[in-house]
């Protein structure tokens, strides 16, 4: 293990620049959601299918709302609420903008009808149309920004929760067709990357992006010992070998907590078996496993399972942080799929994936939650979470950074969550 | 049964007389359903609010497919099914009819659709009325009837179903408007029938009328005691007495199995306390309580409380039919609610009530379910229910006979249950 | 009641003779709760294995409490409470008499200990025995002989509560030895005893024992169908076939709320498949089952499934008793178990059985609580029970009568109950 | 803050030198359990309050199994098991060692007693004692070791469990009396110590102490801002101000996880409030709440909002062990109680506390578990825990290190669990 560094050396992220105004900046995340949702019927955008997944119509509803109350009321005088009983309806967890919607119940609201969330977000859009004619001030800017942000993290979210949806549907829907040129190459062994360890620069501070959550900073050194990661994350056909070697029926390669659940379970969430040959329900629909493409839909405690089973480890988030900033730099390759992210939406479903990594999701060092709802946006959610690094096939192109913190509880396995072994070097 | 009685005096109900076709009948029935589900929108059909009830939308198929699998399936040669896979998704509960889709998550299936649905319902409808060209025989006959009659059945729970889903929505959602005259009446004080006891011939056999369930047979002989039974329901009028004078707090009032409810319950269903004065949500929306009408909503353990508070007791089965029946040949007044049924669908709605009876739904002596798929319509379900008698607002006209015996668990609060007081005569 | 009758026939139970004054019956019950506690451990004696179950020590506790707050406190004048705590740590289920300690926590209670347990009964027992030392009067001799009786049956479930506690170690505990002589000759076939219908009279009204709960009263004309019954329950053998049939893995033939117990169950409670042979835990251990022996421990559930099963039907509670009257008069056999019942105690375990009957356990015609605490003792529990009737090997002596209802909820299996056959004549 | 630092100067923590033979600290470990369980009745020991508890005998008996199956079983040739079916009965979590009796299951098994435990210790203890005549070679002694620290591992839980068993009981039931001379001075204002940031050399190498757990490896560098920390745990006092300022009502305290807890808590477990003043539930009964005294039977919700409440934070389990050992250098303070550990068992009970860290239970870089059932010890429970630091006033004297780490879940309160605050320096 090598002892001393100097920080200096450590790689800062330059600024954003996407050239395009808030306004058109408003105007394209905003469209990208009812595109997104446009394939879905008014059925289909209205249940919820657990307790942790939305129908996609709250999710057209609540990311106005967030418009509606952190922008429109308090910086456009005169603006009148679409509905002030949304107010209500559309608060997610924000405990300081009041009493809110009982969360495993919002499957069960069938008015306001999808006509009605159009109208909704058509009234909120034409709002903030109005506001943005004149450059917002920095306060502002920041709000919208933020909200921004957020309704691509509810992209995301829109996809994985009707993926779930649909997989709870005997007759297999299909959410978009699959691309007919789709046709990966098989996916070469990993490359070990090794990685000099010592002290290292993490996290993101105001000024060094356009923008980060609160979660990503403060920038902060940690130390790291010497460590070696795959160049691309665990794929199918290696999780396969895992499955039948009888990973899930093997105890002592299991967290305690996971135990139970790997007893009921038969491989990653939405793979079936059917006379005697995998499939997986994708947004696709029913397809046969793809033994190139990444694993996904596995929890933390399968993670943990294969990388034990591997002999391996998973990286913590600033070994993850600091490998793929070494590669962005040009020095080594992307510690992400290698394939490009897929531009337009479809063709890259199930392909590219969150990666669980060994980190806790805990506030770094000197972190404070701002004061008042923002506040509440990540920091409330800081402890029984395991954090994960990348981005996923479903997450909107430009919303992912290197120092992105994404955190699930160990359980969860309907987002696209794969995982990238890592190991000391001996 | 070996010894002959004679039962002097005891009237058996007479055939019916509807003078329609069975074709007519099936159109008049099918139709009504769609009337029935047409204010309702693609999100409305879709949900289920708790794991009794069940989607309009899964409502219009369960009945389809019944006409499906026992009608058309069997007795039309060369009919090929809408969609194999429907067979799977709209069975409820017929074990003999294979497996089937899960109770408790009727309520994800977004797909099909609404439109779908109403493919399905043409589909079937088309075979049918191919079918019913010529006069069925006496076998198809019955099957088509038990369908129709059960079809009546998942219209009334249509309503009752729609009606959860909306109580669950805070913002309080209509399914139809009031209608302008509706203006009760205070309701008069009881009067009191006094019914001599000795031997009766209740339920009902084969040839007796046009159709009756098998649990309302066979006909047999009961023995009573002398009885005085209220000729109307319990008013809110009176039932709120009960909830003011701190029913719902007396735990000496209560079964054992109904306290621990009674403590998170302050009133009947729907009933809500808004700044000091009550509501009822309705199938009209938020009203105020009207004190003239027949209490519903409330469960066997809420009824049997009222009941004891008032110094009186429930009527069994046989006592609520021997004097109803005596009523209707028209030695008294009808039993039920004076006021005539309601022709047209929406002005009755929550007025007319199902009524708690003291007696456990069990077989009748000599009863036995028909061998095959249609025993299971009644029999098996024989155990831990209550039998309540005479029909509710919801019930389709003509469906109800002196002898129909409903049921439903002791705890159960969706239907329009309401009660009647009896009592000894001392 | 107006009209009046001629029972002819229909025997009344004559008057019980015990012969011993209500001071020898009160030292008589009081020894034999402790000579059946004698066996356990403090340990054995504190745990609760399930909600509806109770430790020993307790039902030790709550006997002795039932005679110091009806019996002691309110007639004996300067009566000392041994601890005022205990009102509050014995008191069942009783909310005339304040507060009580909730029920599924009984186990947890290690202070009382047994040896504190002692004293109390001590205590109870010289201030009831000076309280008899003069002849009480009548209202008190009612509340005592009900204290008595209810001693019995919490000896009944003394037994049937540690069997299950005891079932939960896999070490197998044995309560008692088996004795030496135990050899049951096979079980005969059943002989079908055939009952003539018509009006019977049923029930038990005061003056006409010496002793009956109020739920057996008022005695009041029952009519009843022509019907046969077995003069026997059914046996190990015979529950043995339908097993082996795979009764349990046949959905048609149970009731719809027991279907999802079915599919958990092989077999009775207690019974264990060990290297392909079946045994059953017993109090006096784990022993091979005996096929000549009434099968019991089984559900409502399971009785009426085997009947289905076997083209039979359970009688209904008054069918039972009007054949066990008839029987018992010297016309026919007993309706039970045909070998006498064990005198000494622990012979006899697991062989005598409460049969399930097809009645629900509802109120008589007439029936009404008494006031106060008393009236808790059984109406309060009228709803979603069914009704047993006998006696089985763990009822004391004496405590049984032809009018006795026994009732426990459908799915109960840890009391010793079986069933007995019924059907119809053709 | 510092940036540059050499880990020369950091302190490794010395050898241990407890001058025992192995002999005696085996016979030491052993009696001072019997001396824990003395106080406790045959019922007391039997019973398991929650699932996360066990059995006082229980404990007794898994204590001795753990040294029958690691060291007897495969060190001592010929040796005898007690009784072959203890090793199902008392296996806590082993899958190595196989199955195991269910772990919410303890508290019904009532046989074997609390005598046969007592023979089966001295069982145990005559072979291991015939085994330590000669000096074991060091793989034997490095099972004895960990069996002696695993055994005092469970004196603590021994207590803590008993301590919840009996807060169940509502007459308060005492383990033993308070002493005479317990007299708290008042709590002084904490101090704020400044530590200085940098290169920090934390946790604990073979060789290093005589024995540490392997969770508390490799020992390895870590980066740490500069940070202040509290001279003391918080007090009963202070976070009582934090009750009556509505701590426990406001929301924006608490994390997510934690706020549906805090809506059914008022204060820290076993507090009660009676007619208007606080008391808790202690071993020595139930007592007034002591301002002095530590608070403790937190959760780590209930920590970190305290904190909140507070402007500070918790240290992260680094922060605290760098205090720690520049105090107990002598350079400053023990970051701990001020007061000496109570030396005899009981005047310290409800005193000195563990104290929740803001750090996740994790595996240290370059952990891995050892091969075999004792890698089992502590690696698989490493997600979704929190570590505490420091001791307990039930923690067995000379079990406490600077690098133990304890671990609970964050919503646990029945282990003795403070706080001490932490902040950052401005």
């Amino acid at each position: 293990m090598t002892t001393a560094h100097t920080i200096a050396g450590t790689a800062r992220p330059g600024p954003g620049a996407t050239g395009l105004s808030i306004a058109e900046r408003y105007r394209l995340v905003r469209d990208t959601t009812e595109r997104l949702a446009a394939p879905l019927s008014a059925e289909d955008q209205t249940v919820q299918s657990m307790m942790e997944t939305s129908p996609t119509k709250w999710h057209r509803g609540h990311t106005s709302w967030f418009f509606e109350v952190l922008a429109l009321r308090p910086h456009c005088p005169g603006y009148r609420l679409f509905d002030e009983r949304f107010l209500f309806l559309f608060n997610s967890y924000y405990e300081a903008l009041g009493p809110r919607h009982e969360r495993g119940s919002r499957g069960l609201i069938t008015r306001p009808g999808i006509a009605d969330i159009a109208r909704y977000r058509h009234h909120v859009d034409e709002a903030m149309t109005d506001l943005l004619r004149t450059e917002p001030d920095p306060v502002l800017s920041r709000v919208i920004t933020l909200g921004l942000n957020h309704e691509q993290q509810h992209q995301e979210l829109l996809l994985t929760d009707i993926k779930h949806a649909f997989a709870q549907n005997p007759l297999a829907p299909v959410y978009c067709p699959l691309p007919a040129d789709r046709d990966d190459p098989p996916a070469p062994p990993p490359r070990w990357i090794q990685v000099e360890g010592g002290l290292h620069w993490v996290g993101c501070d105001a000024g060094t992006t356009d923008f980060h959550f609160d979660n990503e900073g403060p920038a902060h050194t940690v130390f790291l010992n010497d460590f070696q990661i795959a160049d691309r994350p665990v794929s199918v056909g290696e999780y396969l070998e895992f499955v039948e070697d009888g990973g899930y029926r093997t105890p002592t390669l299991w967290l305690a907590d996971g135990l139970p659940l790997a007893r009921d379970w038969d491989g990653p969430a939405y793979w079936e078996k059917r006379d005697g040959a995998w499939f997986a329900r994708t947004l696709h629909g029913r397809l046969p496993l793809d033994p190139a493409e990444p694993v996904c839909h596995i929890s933390y405690y399968e993670a943990q399972a294969f990388a034990t089973w591997a002999g391996k480890r998973l990286p913590t988030e600033f070994e993850w942080e600091v490998a793929a900033r070494r590669w962005s730099d040009g020095a080594v390759r992307h510690p992400r799929d290698i394939r490009p992210h897929p531009g337009p939406l479809h063709p890259g479903f199930d392909q590219d994936v969150w990666e669980w990594t060994a980190s806790a999701y805990l506030p770094y060092p000197g972190y404070r939650p701002a004061p008042g709802a923002v506040g509440e946006y990540n920091g409330k959610f800081m402890v029984g979470q395991m954090v994960l690094r990348g981005r996923s096939c479903a997450t909107p192109p430009g919303h992912d950074r290197l120092t992105y913190r994404n955190f699930f509880a160990p359980a969860a396995r309907w987002q696209f969550s794969g995982l990238r072994l890592a190991g000391e070097i001996q």
